[in-house]
């Protein structure tokens, strides 16, 4: 049987537009990695007969209901008691929920004593299955009246996101006949169209795993998914098919179930002891900004220079004064040089420098917007490559520090001597 | 008459959680702005028999629909056609707007001639408001049906963002009786709770304009709501409030009804004719990145050194080596030398510093996760302050480059002998 979700967020901040609806996308991404099929998002504030309408039109095209928010105190647990009664559910007090949310409280807050509205949270229907919140103080659950199976998260996206990933999502595959798993190729160089019309023959023919590539920032997600009777038998579905687009794909794929290119390239340069520098002109320190997102970045990130005036490029990376005059600031003798001062300057193995026009004018010497020289400097020498990301600003400004991140991936693995590295 | 909105939103890349919808929270956020009650968000797929079914609930529910997506040529504009026909309205070409597309396509691909099926965007709901679209191909719409309005807009956040601020909103303004206008003063120091409790008292009492604050990524937002009959009218309510907002907040006020912080330092920059240079260490480019996001920065914004290693705050900064040895690269001094140095490197005017410890672990002298020091050098002198911003990793970047932007602003500020500058 294949189930169809509904998603019921429910506060009045979103309806303000105080907060975005981030846990519609969580668990969308989730339930669409086990499979389910999410038909509708639905919005509603803090109202309980907007909530009771809401869910009777949900109840009549889902078999899968999953609400977020007002589970908290301070909104009279509306949820609970809309959905509870909806499916006529009497709410029943759980005593080891409530010493959990008291022994939370205290851990918090030693000095402040749990107010007793609190143990409002600790009022369950009767019969559901209680998700235990390791992340804050209010209990999720799930219940099943009448074919619907009904789920409660909170709406802090920290608290729904770890309920959903390790309470939720083995409550779901319990209600598949089977289990249902996904892997995510994240690739760089080919776009979605292109990867689209590459493989549109084995997605027209695959049923098990079935193939789905989805377009992001310039790069593009490949999701294999295989549904099986065990975890074992979708991994040994998976397995050849996730080996086959590798083969097909090459260095293209830059890994498997990670995050982003960003940490790729540091796992590459822990593991090959070197270090990494930038010199950015148009992209203006957003190279460093990603690499610094990265927890332990310090490891191997020494630094950048942010050459946005061309006085800045000659004094402190020490590009001849002689190129910037023939050349121009955005040219390949200037990106290559900016590469190799930022090298020297900054005292690591390898520097990528960028220099480009990001708009929203075309440069002095007539340069298009888009337009964007990346180079790449090592021991072994310096290689520079020309690109053009279209006219839009922070699309060329993204697209120019990816494909800089992605010159350092391939310098290693093409240093490590290996056709391939997966994560 | 109070109006009530739905937004619908159509895409099967929102129910897969490849994006978040954006949208509905920019539209949440203009509309409630104008006074008019936002209900229900709904989210469908590209597909036409459910959007349908969620168009018949919603006129059933509100009086205003807005839809955000499905405008594309590739979706066969799904969402004109269905909301065209739900209405009883025929489709016809509109060749003002044919031109438009075509002359889009070729002032941003010259090289590439535009194929026919982006046509299919002229075709608009016959009578309805065209929303001349400046930002992208598709055209927006409006029309009006058995009383209900009915606003067509493209998905692509910037696209829709343009158009819902500068076309959608005068039409909706015409449409109520009377006008609603809001003025958002932006802050900076001061948190939501402590804001509120200043204004409580004012904020329960006053009934036109009113007053709402919001927290948004370590700053605050005031908005002021005038209701009256014409826009002179209701400016006329808003004025003495917002002068005594100002008054009262001083500059902790940044400004009013603008983007965010980097916008104004530039424009003070750009004003005083003074130019900037960046030193960071554990925001690694995020105070660069955050200033060259906007095009024009590079009249002011000269560049930037990020120096996450010691060796670069040393060799590049020229910090002192014994001031790194006698009290570590997270110190009151070192921040000085760091701001100094870029100043002179880099050939500024005003040169910020960074630096502090970003986490996950405390540093090696023993400083906690989310201490930082931030510097800021010009002729007359250097200033250091010290914060302390909690313990999450992204959260301590953001604030710690937005203090640092605001340093910038009110040394400028101080530097006119002004106490009051507002955008």
């Amino acid at each position: 049987m294949s189930h169809i979700v509904e998603l019921i967020a429910v506060g009045t901040e979103l309806l303000l537009g105080n907060i975005v609806n981030s846990d519609a996308r969580m668990l969308s991404q989730g339930l669409s990695a086990l499979g389910l099929n999410v038909y509708y998002h639905t919005v509603v504030g803090d109202n309980p007969d907007r909530l009771r309408q809401a869910v009777s039109i949900a109840r009549e095209r889902a078999d899968i209901i999953i609400t977020t928010g007002g589970l908290g105190p301070t909104c009279d647990d509306l949820t609970k008691n809309v959905l509870a009664q909806a499916f006529g559910k009497k709410l029943v007090f759980d005593s080891r929920s409530a010493d959990r949310i008291r022994a939370y409280f205290e851990r918090l807050h030693p000095s402040h004593p749990m107010t007793e509205n609190n143990l409002q949270q600790a009022m369950l229907p009767e019969g559901c299955t209680i998700f235990d919140n390791d992340w804050g103080t209010a209990p999720a659950c799930a219940f099943e009246a009448d074919g619907t199976h009904v789920i409660l998260l909170p709406g802090p996206p920290r608290e729904c996101t770890a309920l959903f990933r390790h309470r939720v999502v083995p409550y779901l595959q319990a209600l598949s006949e089977g289990t249902i798993l996904s892997h995510t190729l994240k690739i760089f160089g080919i776009g979605e169209s292109a990867l689209e019309s590459m493989l549109r023959e084995k997605m027209n023919t695959m049923e098990n795993p079935t193939l789905a590539p989805y377009a992001k920032e310039g790069e593009v997600e490949l999701r294999v998914t295989a549904k099986a009777r065990t975890v074992a038998q979708a991994e040994a579905l998976l397995a050849p098919v996730c080996e086959e687009l590798r083969a097909l794909l090459g260095k293209k794929v830059y890994g498997m179930d990670v995050d982003n290119l960003e940490t790729v390239v540091l796992d590459l340069l822990k593991r090959a002891g070197k270090s990494l520098g930038t010199a950015e002109s148009c992209t203006g320190g957003l190279i460093a900004k990603r690499m610094t997102d990265l927890p332990g970045a310090s490891q191997v990130f020494h630094g950048g220079i942010i050459s946005y005036a061309d006085q800045v490029k000659a004094n402190v990376l020490q590009v001849p004064q002689a190129l910037l005059d023939r050349y121009g600031a955005v040219s390949e003798p200037v990106a290559a040089a900016m590469a190799e001062g930022a090298r020297q300057a900054l005292g690591v193995d390898l520097a990528v420098s960028v220099t480009g026009v990001a708009g929203p004018d075309p440069d002095d010497r007539g340069n298009e917007v888009g337009l964007v020289y990346i180079a790449l400097a090592q021991e072994s020498g310096t290689q520079v490559e020309l690109r053009h990301f279209g006219a839009l600003r922070s699309r060329t400004r993204t697209a120019a520090a990816s494909h800089a991140l992605n010159m350092v991936r391939l310098a290693i693995l093409q240093g490590e001597g290996s056709g391939f590295h997966f994560q």
